[in-house]
């Protein structure tokens, strides 16, 4: 099974690889997208291309603080309980710009309003009270958003209350999922979840199209796609019928086939001739899962602009149980919550029950290479398939 | 400020409600929206309204355990390194279906092709070697995922292989934003980022609808939503242009005016006469986000069957310099990454300085009622605005 094995395919192969060579070509041979334009209220998940700052103060005028009456301050001069002073107030809400030549707003409740625009005050108001002055909270040219910021809800609200209507931000990436038919009436279950996974980190996913016949017709799609990253997926193992890598030879280079990764390990990558990288998935669903995981999704979002980590919260908890790993090889082994709030217990390999051991599951260890596992006890990253405290919570609630 | 002072919109108010009263209420009040069924292929972020089970054994015949020969054990029965014996072998692929007759596969390496369509076998080979049998998996009716799931690319992965093509999921909750225009060439600055939280929880956002006028027109539009949620953005307040708080009891139940937290504490809830939930948030752009956060944002996912904690992930981790807040109202603090990884340092309050405080921290802490804050050294439970630990780590080293 190991790639060596595959001379079959004609090409000659590099060595397999580790998941951390194969981070650093990626790293190395993909670059973010070019900027693109968007309405701030489209916005949303996208990753700023270039820094936003503030075109004006903010506020960008003196406004009001609190509810209540705006009033100049100078004709509240002499105000006291024993001598009420009628002036002109008018309602003003948080938020709202201050009326011409007003320069304090007196609550509600401290103030009683007297005739249509006038209020009765009981004491002096000092100019400025509860009033937000223009630029009080950024100047213009303050930063209101590093580049590389992903724009969540928060900062669209505040580059729209600073008047900014438009952002410059990292475009998405267009990926071409490809099924190597290698069988007729085999059914296809990796388009539906490789497509999902594409969307979660930020590409569009066009409709996986199949593509069948030899090393030539697989180099032929692979030649002619228009993407910005292609998912090839199936026909990457050792036998005479599996063509992708061979194609990719033809179609560009072959960087590596053969990643010290289980499940995964007949993975491949590199790019086309016209420079667009290209990742093999082995077709069996939970090697493509996983090889998607830790190459596909890396690319993926390095195209995107996004960070290099798996997009999975990562946690320090304990081990109710070994868990064995091969030396040699980056194995993701499947758990789920233990007993205590900080434990989890390992579950059958995905070896043994596909993707079973992951919707049965709640995460999953990375073992690396240089390990041959972990005893019971250890203290482990586990990465978490929710990021919501309460999804977990309910989730555990059955048991 | 306190919504006892709102006596000029000319309804009687129930007293200022606690975060915890509004949570019963919208848990009691709202419901899940009906169960839709949707092709497997769109159903990634979906959530389960019924449990899915196998219709069939997974795998549903026997198969391929590995990439190789398939033959009959039977046929290799006298085979040794001073006897090879050549039998019939089709190359297979782990997870191709066994070839009819043939109940074991002999790996790639340990089988020399011979002609066209035979091996030469140096060994015996059990029958059932390398085949995956049929339902080793999951048996027919085995349960795949829990009622509740929330669909994620390994579950789509699961269901697609198990041959499911169609599944029953909580309906997608409309939501309608109205943006109450109180006065005449203010900017708005908050459909943009509430339609944004609407969508990542879930929701879909019509475009906002400015609606103007006094208690009538904004009971009239009330009336005659058509949406699951309504969320109605300013006029929260007490003052007298301020009527949103009216026309909601007008319009049916006004349940509460009045939430005990900060921001936001103008916030109001209730329905309509045909029962579509309604949130009153306040315009101030911070008030705005948090009274989302923690009125509206449960109510949508209660609508959309997800969990009711917050869309953040929440981390155990210490204080850097002290948080002070008011007795009887539950505070947002916004803090930022500290010294230490497992440190956070508070920031100026969203009174303070807006949305600013939000888009420059990592996180807030929430300060419940009963509190008046932590000292220095405290752990607090922080809720983390990114998810993903490497986006964290790229966060915090600028610093």
């Amino acid at each position: 099974m190991s790639p060596s094995q595959s001379a079959a395919t004609g090409s000659r192969e590099p060595d397999i690889a580790s998941v951390d060579t194969v981070d650093a070509w990626i790293g190395a041979a993909i670059r973010p997208l070019g900027a693109e334009p968007v309405a701030i209220g489209e916005a949303s998940g996208r990753v700023l291309a270039a820094a936003v700052r503030a075109g004006r103060p903010l506020p960008h005028r003196d406004r009001a603080a609190l509810d209540g009456f705006a009033v100049t301050a100078s004709h509240s001069i002499g105000a006291a309980a024993y001598n009420p002073l009628s002036v002109t107030g008018l309602a003003v809400a948080a938020g709202d710009p201050m009326p011409p030549d007003m320069d304090a707003v007196v609550p509600l409740g401290v103030a009683e309003a007297g005739g249509s625009h006038d209020v009765l005050l009981v004491e002096p108001v000092a100019a400025g009270a509860n009033v937000e002055p223009e630029g009080v909270i950024a100047i213009a040219g303050a930063l209101l958003a590093p580049v590389g910021t992903r724009l969540a809800p928060r900062h669209i609200g505040l580059l729209a209350a600073a008047g900014i209507a438009e952002v410059a931000v990292v475009g998405r990436p267009r990926v071409a999922i490809m099924l190597v038919r290698r069988l007729q009436g085999l059914e296809d279950s990796n388009g539906a979840m490789i497509g999902a996974a594409v969307r979660r980190d930020g590409g569009r996913a066009a409709a996986p199209v199949e593509v069948s016949g030899g090393r030539q017709d697989l180099a032929g799609a692979l030649a002619a796609a228009e993407a910005d990253l292609v998912l090839m997926i199936g026909g990457t193992g050792p036998g005479p019928d599996d063509h992708a890598v061979a194609a990719l030879s033809d179609a560009g280079e072959l960087a590596f086939h053969g990643v010290a990764m289980r499940p995964g390990e007949t993975a491949g990558l590199g790019r086309t001739k016209s420079g667009i990288p290209v990742v093999l998935l082995p077709g069996g669903v939970a090697a493509c899962l996983w090889s998607y995981e830790m190459v596909a999704s890396r690319a993926l979002r390095r195209l995107a602009g996004r960070g290099s980590d798996l997009p999975f919260d990562r946690r320090r908890m304990m081990l109710e149980r070994k868990i064995v790993s091969a030396i040699g090889f980056t194995e993701i082994c499947p758990v789920r919550f233990g007993a205590r709030e900080d434990t989890v217990e390992p579950l059958p390999s995905f070896a043994e029950i596909g993707l079973m051991a992951a919707a049965a599951g709640d995460g999953f260890v990375i073992v690396s290479e240089g390990s041959e596992g972990h005893p019971p006890g250890a203290a482990v990253d586990v990465y978490l398939y929710e990021s919501f405290p309460g999804d977990r919570q309910e989730k555990r609630a059955p048991r």
